[in-house]
């Protein structure tokens, strides 16, 4: 087996977020469910658009996010997912770009027909509190073809990493299993992110099915997704019931911290302290970021969810899901 | 006279600021003029932007930021510029018209023929000083046509704000000419802002014209423009220059405060102290939004300067040339 050339290798959606502060009047109003997300279609997205305070745009994306993260404390990554040949599109292409993450996907042809849909972006309203509510319009981002994915650019990357809300949509989801196969024929890993307790709603069965068939080398998951795909409210009853089939779980806890197991191994870690919680987006994003960058250089549990927890508490400081510190420096006066 | 409908009407660029940290030594590389502001064309957007970190998209443009200040502070205000049909143009429509202010000028076609310039952006380079090093594409806003200011519109505001930046380009410059001559038979306030000394190389002349002619009611300089309008490098010499010129002259000086002159009085104001400078880019349009809030209520001069350094002060607190705190408690807190 070569060494592959990239450490992570992730299928993501290629989102642009508009953030904005807004009130919690301003939820209730708008009959949103405060910190979920919701997928919306462009008519939506345009009614909530007006409704929304002046806004800033920010690259996102769940699986993006993460590799954003990891390309900044130093992983090789490569991102494979869908952006229209859009104004917003060439903001995502350039934002992950930047970061030092190849993304080579041709963007989707917009204008020669109107009615091609445009790149994806996450209408994102933050409360005084932090927490995030998240509508999501996913334009062009769904289509992204099977064909983009080959077995020779999967190959190149030591971990598959997989966002959850991307198995929603039919035509990444035939991507991903295309890329789950010529992951484990290539022998890498594959990790795949939960990502949302409705993606577990429509797809838990999907996702329970490759976990059962060994396809699943590092799952991610937080507390509610826990208790969604196992059925099972009690927490240490489902740590229990999924840690058996996956070689490393990992499941984060909001401001509880996070726990890792592998085989009997079982690891855990607080919340790293901030002082004030700005905009809670991307927290899991970034504990995935921090924690596969131990996984890639072979740390230890432990250190693997501190590295995720720092990276966790980063990004929820700030507005906007893409790290604004050096990660790096922050991770070496932390840990060392 | 009629009271007018609006507080503030002002004639700006229409720019969406790409803005990003980045260090000293990119500036350096890049041949950047640390601090100032270029005009570039579409070829050197592109590869400036492909030298540029990761990004955020925050919308701008000088007298569209002081408008932003206005409304926030409770001014009825409206816009006048122009964007592109383009996703820039509908994020920089969507956030000042969020924010409150009118904005009723048509996006200019870009779909049909790809040659047509796309929305205005600014390039903006932050350093670890806050200081901003700006590059501005103008696109679709150098072509705002005279047509788009009617003597109607222009009357309805009590003072009319002009932006020297697009005094350079010369629809704009014919349009704001439009507009002068409309606000004075209207009986109302001409107020202009010099923005920066490359304006002044081009068009002194025009502005010592405008002043001459006693069409200024009010006008904003900064020290580096009062020297470069008078030739004079003393700054009290300057002051006494332009001052028996203008009805109102106002003038920034960063950390060292502001002045204003009107007839014999004179007032000054220290800069309001700011834990941390992140990006100074809009201090001087928010010092403007301040300013001219306490003239729109008749507020006295150095309550007028007073407001300018509180929102001066906000806007250099964060990325940014739009208020994220807010101003009308801000205000409250600092003066009552």
């Amino acid at each position: 087996m070569t060494k592959p050339r990239y450490d992570v290798i992730a299928i993501g959606n290629a989102i642009v977020d508009v953030v904005a502060p807004c009130s919690d009047e301003l939820i209730v109003e708008l009959n949103m469910a405060k910190g979920g997300m919701t997928l919306i279609d462009a008519a939506q997205a345009r009614d909530l658009y007006d409704a929304m305070g002046p806004a800033r745009e920010i690259s996102g994306g769940s699986a993006a996010n993460t590799l954003a993260g990891l390309s900044a404390l130093g992983a090789q990554c490569a991102f494979i997912g869908q952006v229209a040949d859009d104004q917003l599109g060439q903001v995502f292409a350039h934002d992950i770009r930047a970061v030092g993450v190849d993304f080579d996907i041709a963007p989707r042809r917009t204008s020669q027909a109107e009615a091609e849909p445009p790149t994806a972006r996450c209408l994102i309203f933050v409360t005084p509190d932090g927490q995030r509510t998240m509508n999501t319009f996913l334009g062009a981002s769904q289509f992204l073809p099977a064909a983009a994915v080959d077995a020779e650019s999967v190959a190149s990357g030591g971990v598959l990493y997989l966002e959850g809300y991307l198995w929603d949509p039919a035509e990444p989801r035939a991507a991903m299993r295309v890329a789950i196969d010529a992951a484990r024929q290539a022998g890498r890993k594959v990790a795949l992110t939960l990502s949302d307790t409705f993606v577990i709603e429509r797809h838990g069965d999907d996702f329970c099915k490759l976990i059962e068939a060994g396809q699943i080398d590092i799952l991610f998951s937080n507390e509610a997704e826990l208790a969604a795909i196992t059925g099972e409210p009690d927490f240490e009853t489902a740590l229990g019931m999924v840690a058996p089939r996956v070689p490393l779980l990992v499941v984060t806890r909001s401001e509880k911290g996070a726990v890792a197991l592998r085989g009997d191994e079982r690891a855990e870690v607080a919340a790293e302290p901030v002082s004030e919680v700005v905009d809670t987006t991307g927290a899991g994003d970034l504990f995935a970021a921090g924690f596969l960058f131990g996984v890639v250089r072979g740390e230890a549990l432990e250190a693997c969810l501190r590295r995720g927890a720092i990276a966790a508490a980063e990004i929820i400081s700030h507005y906007g899901a893409r790290p604004e510190e050096d990660l790096q420096m922050l991770m070496e006066a932390k840990i060392g």
